[in-house]
């Protein structure tokens, strides 16, 4: 019995490895963990394309499923499991945890990489080679604003790299008045968009006094990377109060102080022109 | 026409993605660039695999091919090319040149992303979310010995981050003698092993006379991920002079000061033992 943790990268259902299909043809038992990133594409779109049944794990359940899948392969020795994931199997905590979980119990358990955000972030024109500490971005509330994002941003800047923004999701999350009581009724799920990302920042620039990073900072806005319709414009972080990003997901990137030669040409590439709503490839 | 920069992933012909395996199919000139990283297999058995003629673009070759893929382009306006890169498009200088030079053109370039050492890195065990600025370790002659990387290494230890190293490469280059009289005659294939990587940090910190690694510095030596035969193993830095890793390619992480507790599991996972080759999954 093998159990999986298989990548299904960025975009649609064609964006899973050969290795990946074909792990999943070989399984009884597919979950898809659904709340730390979104595919493009809706989970009876998945059951068609691979011909399989998937349990949806969402933030709640996902333990839970956890211990489900662990079970079942003790149970059937003979009958693979699958885990599938947005992006890259390792590129969140919660599936590091799965691993080890899994591992732990003795399962052999096979990893089937692809793209995630933390390397597709280059289509930016910004060079891999120079970002430093990946920062996400939560929702301020009006009694929880999180500023030590921040420090993380200008540290980057300091070093003269650029900084990958991951912005806040959240899927199937319950007001704190309903889990109070008990109640399993969900939120609408709520995306952060990169316009409410730049807001939070210069509200955060204002209440610190700090300045590093200023509304004429060079920025790089993504918009559904991997999609058929993604979206890539650079601007200054001002401009981007201004630009239509369309729909989730959404990333941004802070430029360093100093591009390369091709990096600057690669920004003067997707550079946003007022009017437009933005450059697409 | 649509020019195609698709990435091969890591390891054999199977991770290819779905959307990639479509595109080489509508493909009528396919290039291979095979110098900034190579794949578990052959160009054979990819030919094979996708039933197409493919193209070898060395260093020396990767400019002309690419003016040539151009020229075709707008020849042959129905005839698709494509340009695979091991890894994901985006992962190296060369291939953005290689976008812009085709977008500037007028050519329609589509991306198709995969997993890449940048984002596979998190199979470590240390967080994608904590790294800072990769380092790339040439390596060192006799006469050239550049220190710089140490610095940057250093800058993300004082930051509490991981620093992924990548080992330098070497394939189908001159010796200095053979370039000076113009003779085409190539040195040998090389690929850094970690255990090189390590004689280098040492000689560097002795040189400097710095102690920001040292010798109990903790570190996570990865060869051939995404390979069937992966090795993933985790030690001090001194273990890494006695460590077999294998083939190549090799990859070297220098872990934060401080690891996070599933940082720390998962490194107790990998760890070295000695008589061990380390730890297989």
């Amino acid at each position: 019995m093998v159990f999986f943790i298989i990548g299904l990268g960025l975009g649609d259902e064609s964006d899973i490895t050969l290795k990946g299909l074909q792990a999943i043809k070989s399984c009884e038992y597919i979950y898809l963990e659904a709340y730390t990133s979104i595919l493009g594409v809706q989970k009876d779109k998945l059951e068609e394309f691979y011909g399989k049944k998937i349990i949806e794990a969402d933030r709640e359940t996902c333990e839970e499923a956890i211990d489900e899948i662990l079970a079942q392969a003790k149970i059937n020795e003979d009958k693979n499991a699958a885990f599938l994931v947005v992006g890259d199997p390792f590129c969140a905590t919660t599936h590091m945890d799965l691993f080890l979980r899994a591992v732990k119990k003795g399962l052999k358990v096979e990893i089937v990489h692809n793209a995630s955000i933390i390397n597709a972030v280059g289509c930016s024109g910004m060079q891999v080679y120079r970002f430093g500490e990946v920062v996400s971005l939560p929702f301020f509330t009006e009694t929880w604003k999180p500023f030590s994002f921040y420090d993380k941003i200008e540290q980057n800047i300091k070093a003269n790299l650029h900084t990958l923004l991951l912005l806040d999701i959240k899927v199937k999350e319950r007001s704190v008045e309903n889990l109070l009581k008990g109640k399993k009724v969900y939120e609408p799920p709520r995306f952060m968009e990169i316009k409410t990302a730049v807001e939070q920042i210069i509200e955060t620039e204002k209440t610190l006094g700090k300045k590093a990073i200023g509304p004429k900072t060079k920025a790089v806005g993504l918009g559904r990377i991997g999609m058929k319709d993604q979206l890539i414009v650079a601007g200054c972080l001002e401009d981007f109060l201004e630009i239509s990003m369309g729909p989730p997901l959404h990333s941004f990137v802070i430029c360093a102080p100093e591009l390369h030669i091709i990096e600057e040409e690669m920004f003067e590439f997707y550079r946003w022109k007022k009017k437009d709503s933005g450059v697409k490839i």
